[in-house]
């Protein structure tokens, strides 16, 4: 009996965890694992003490007919800190210094541990909130956007420079790149966004804002809403952004190309969100 | 002290889960439970057959004083054979056709719940094979890549049609494009590969193969090995491609512009894949 407890708890462990934000009926765990309801909600009550205590995340209950459970990922702020105090010192190292003062991110961003604490960070300030869809442009913020959107378990959508003939058609708008100054233009399919969808948008990294700027005009022309903007990193701008309120994981303060340095520090994500503070009851 | 066993596989299958193909050692979990070693190989026998009887993965123990534990996700072939039949028939949908004989996948390919099978599909077929790094090409490559990294935790690098500046240098290779049959050109930042590394390239979907063959010879270029080949899609095509054996979730069998319909079938991946025989002890 001791192992049979054991063996569902596991098992419901990694369902949920692969289905966040999803509610799951009782009924499909009895019916899984041919136990009492009642089993079940007390599997469930010690799944959510241990998620509670190890900072995992909520483990919802839905009561009715029609409920059932739901596991929705959070982040401590202690567990953020560390994060983004590693990551500016990750970032921080002199040979990440391009010519022209760019600064290389491709491997951080193409590491899947590096990418799953963006994503459970930036989902987590979207805990409570709803989002329907998430945006990116290509090509650097696909792997944050699909991290998100992982944790969230919605969608997410590319914008693109360029047009390709696999989209169909189109919507496009245009916008001020901060880095030529020049007006550019962004295209999205027109099927892959919904009339008052919820959009996250999310980016690599900001500079100007100018590339932000233009896929909140994207989420106005399909008549969808702004959900909220979130950056991996930002840099040091000296002018006034033309956006609404965003979260930024990294802000690079300064660099030096003369000397060779970057300083990176954390951006203004733990000032930016609501930590929920977990509750294991006794 | 039935709880607290509880408490602990929950929190074990946890981490584990977040971190395949990774070695653990057993002292983590004595002292972040401060649980005698033999209660830890306790909680790991229950765990490991669990995850056996549930097609979840292995779970491999290396024995000795640099030992530990280690998750290895697969997939089983009734399952794999579930989804690419699920697949082939959401392909079909003729509201999927493009003019000029394109499939719309762009939605299927932006769905957490998606690419979660894709990347475990794809990644179990390298569980007992070694990879380094995957490759892929921007930008609908890119989540695919993501996702078969996430199942073996290794890096991935996003090959580029265009140069970017927050690159760095990079190594460039000709190709040529089958759909207009030009020369093209694909670039990777240098410092993105090792020497030695051993690859595997993964890409949306494939039609004559030359952008796979131009990846090919980029793993070349880098003195890099290739470790295999594995699409989402591929299409139907005539001539003989210029690659190494592959292996393909779905093929687009018949596209017929006239009547406005798409078949889509299972690819090759069934065929193609040593399925393990998980085995849970008595």
């Amino acid at each position: 009996m001791k192992v049979r407890r054991s063996n569902r708890v596991i098992d419901m462990t990694r369902y949920l965890l692969e289905r966040p934000h999803t509610l799951v009926p009782l009924t499909y765990f009895s019916e899984k694992f041919s136990s009492a309801k009642s089993s079940i909600s007390e599997d469930l009550t010690i799944i959510r003490n241990t998620f509670a205590r190890q900072g995992t995340g909520i483990l919802e209950t839905v009561p009715g007919a029609a409920g059932g459970v739901r596991f929705i990922p959070t982040v401590e702020a202690q567990a953020a800190q560390d994060f983004l105090t590693d990551m500016s010192e990750r970032i921080s190292e002199s040979d990440r210094l391009l010519p022209g003062g760019y600064v290389y991110l491709s491997d951080l961003l193409g590491t899947p541990e590096v990418l799953r604490q963006v994503g459970k960070l930036i989902a987590a300030q979207y805990a409570k909130k709803s989002v329907d869809v998430v945006m990116t442009i290509a090509t650097k913020g696909i792997p944050i956007a699909q991290s998100v959107a992982y944790y969230l378990n919605k969608p997410f959508v590319i914008v693109r420079r360029d047009s390709k003939i696999t989209e169909g058609s189109t919507v496009s708008v245009n916008y001020v790149s901060g880095s030529s100054n020049r007006i550019e233009k962004m295209e999205l399919s027109k099927r892959s966004l919904k009339q008052d969808a919820n959009v996250l948008i999310v980016d690599d990294f900001m500079k100007g804002g100018g590339t932000i700027s233009g896929m909140c005009s994207m989420v106005k022309e399909f008549d969808a809403n702004l959900a909220g903007i979130a950056v991996f990193g930002e840099g040091n701008f000296e002018g006034k952004r033309n956006i609404p309120t965003y979260t930024s994981l990294i802000r690079v303060e300064q660099i030096d190309t003369d000397n060779n340095q970057i300083l990176a520090v954390p951006g203004n994500y733990v000032a930016q969100t609501d930590f929920i503070q977990l509750q294991p009851k006794a």
